[in-house]
């Protein structure tokens, strides 16, 4: 039974999920589909980023992981399927792929033409019902990429600029609030090894976190190594910086919102 | 695999979804279950009717489509199975499947009513669970609608009115929103047919669309066809007239909720 | 194929549930993956262990329920499969299977602390991951409950205090609302046998409840029993008490809310 995932900024108050089901099912009857997140802000190719590359190797081998966060549905833009040693993806050249492309190796990049494969007649609004959920119900039949359409060089991927931390001229590391969780949790896009290599450049151990009007020193390890209600930082499940109140909100206390930004230097 | 897709205005921060699922395994373990909405605004027939339009003919041959908005539940109201050439349908008899009656031709429309297909006991509240969740399960295992109940007149199907758009004797075609989509489409219940059937008997060929204080001139084919943050026109993914931003937000520009309405006349 | 139900307090903007769904299906492919409940409020034991005892018996026999509402992740508090004679419970011994342990007659009870079927490197921060989504993977396989880790005693399992209705000395029955449902009717804790077993000790037939400034006598069957508009006491789905309005919202019109008593005397 392959597994085929879907990331879009659909939600789920309109039917817009189960048609892209429903058409995959008729095509074949047997791939397990997998919802990763829904949620996704409109067209916010940035969070559609993150979280595929936070999600995909979760997934059984051979899975494929669909996404649709598509702003130009209906304009020229290419669709493109990736393949790497152990996935597929398939997605808008939009940048959305953009973390995958730095860690993984790629077996192989096409374009998504062959109408062959589509619904038909294609909305010009609705490319997830009538060519994403196809496609991947044709891939997960074992219809290999190439019959999907040309070939394509890894260097026209589209890449998205200012997803990572930086450091700045005056010995900082930036960082922003990317995600605010259920629980009030702050995940930043500082991973746990830029932050080692940023200390480590600046001969420093123990850093010091700046957010709003708040400073937190130190790394923890568990949400509890603090007392209830006191802040810390720890590195989350997704290997990136995270700011909490153990058993209580950080967005709430620290008034942070989502893009707000995280300073690093050391304590 | 047979597929049973579900329509409810259960919501899902209760576990009522969840329990229908469970039972339906229960009954055939093989049951693939599917999600189109559980979002539907509580007791809205016209949206329920008007869902699983956009939405049966998307799924595999066999599939049974499954709605309950339900009202009058734990009262005398009727619960039907109806068999067309492709799939089925089962529902309470309150106009949810208004439309369908409209589109498909019809094999057999039976009443369920055979208690032995039922979960006992059966709750006065929640026949989701204890009747339409069974039932979907026997109907996917390949029993007979016959064995549910006695054979009905398709006459008896209940119809909604006030479900399409109507003209008006001084010349206008009238619609109303009947869904804001996520990214702040304004979907209106105008189809593509009745469209170009108007324009057609008022001798004109471009449409002027009238929706708050605001008007659209033309039917543009995609989003991209305007400047970005340009309202326009578009046939959409459903066949309907939808208003849209490119790249924006047409409920928030025009302060649109569902329910307004949208007037048509010849540019 | 064996199902695996979740419920967590993970809400569904986010990754979390889905890469549950991931580490479940590297593990077994066939498992079927139910979701009950993702919406519990953050780190609420009440309403998961409420969740959980409404729906459990509603899954085929040999289902594994996995509820992971757990403010204690990453601190030294335990983590159990319990073994029913129809089912699998696999949660932290926090309280939330204490309705489960009052029902069930029990087989045995381990602790999970055999790394070996945990997913590696273990995040401190989200087991749900980690831990639980891999041992219920092993579970459905068959794998036995005692290569999970050591045999426990029943009395060793966390029990809630708080959690069913009281009687007062002067002689009312006090409950609370547990419930605000999306129709906004008000579920109590109070289950139609302790109803009738105060009714009887009272020497009365009839209740009478108060809640928020309303009294409502008597209990219906139906919904429909009362006029449009009107409140109502009922049995609910689940067995307890609700308080409704045929075709309205209670929550609204009592300006209730979760938490809310609810008092009974004889009318």
């Amino acid at each position: 039974m392959p597994v085929i995932t879907l990331v879009t900024d659909f939600g789920e108050t309109d039917e817009y999920v189960g048609l892209m089901k429903g058409v995959i099912l008729s095509v074949n009857p047997t791939a397990q589909i997998i919802d990763i997140n829904h949620h996704i802000e409109p067209q916010d190719l940035h969070q559609a980023a993150r979280t595929i590359e936070a999600s995909y190797q979760y997934f059984p081998e051979g899975a494929i992981h669909v996404v649709v966060v598509d702003p130009g549905v209906g304009s020229q833009r290419d669709i493109l399927v990736l393949q790497t040693q152990n996935y597929f993806f398939l997605a808008p050249n939009n940048g959305v792929l953009s973390l995958i492309i730095e860690n993984e190796s790629f077996v192989s990049v096409h374009q998504v033409s062959n109408q062959e494969f589509f619904r038909h007649p294609v909305s010009n609004t609705f490319h997830g019902r009538d060519i994403f959920a196809p496609v991947a119900g044709h891939l997960s039949l074992g219809i290999s990429p190439r019959q999907f359409g040309s070939p394509q060089s890894l260097e026209n991927v589209v890449r998205l600029t200012d997803v990572k931390a930086q450091r700045t001229t005056s010995g900082l590391l930036i960082g922003e609030v990317i995600v605010v969780d259920r629980f009030g949790n702050l995940i930043t896009n500082i991973t746990q090894q830029e932050l080692a290599a940023y200390l480590q450049s600046r001969g420093g151990h123990m850093p010091k976190f700046l957010i709003g009007d708040e400073a937190i020193n130190g790394l923890m390890t568990h949400y509890a190594d603090v007392e209830n209600s006191m802040p810390l930082a720890v590195i989350g499940s997704r290997g990136l910086v995270e700011i909490a109140i153990n058993k209580g909100s950080a967005a709430a206390k620290f008034k942070v919102v989502k893009g707000d930004r995280v300073k690093v230097m050391v304590a």
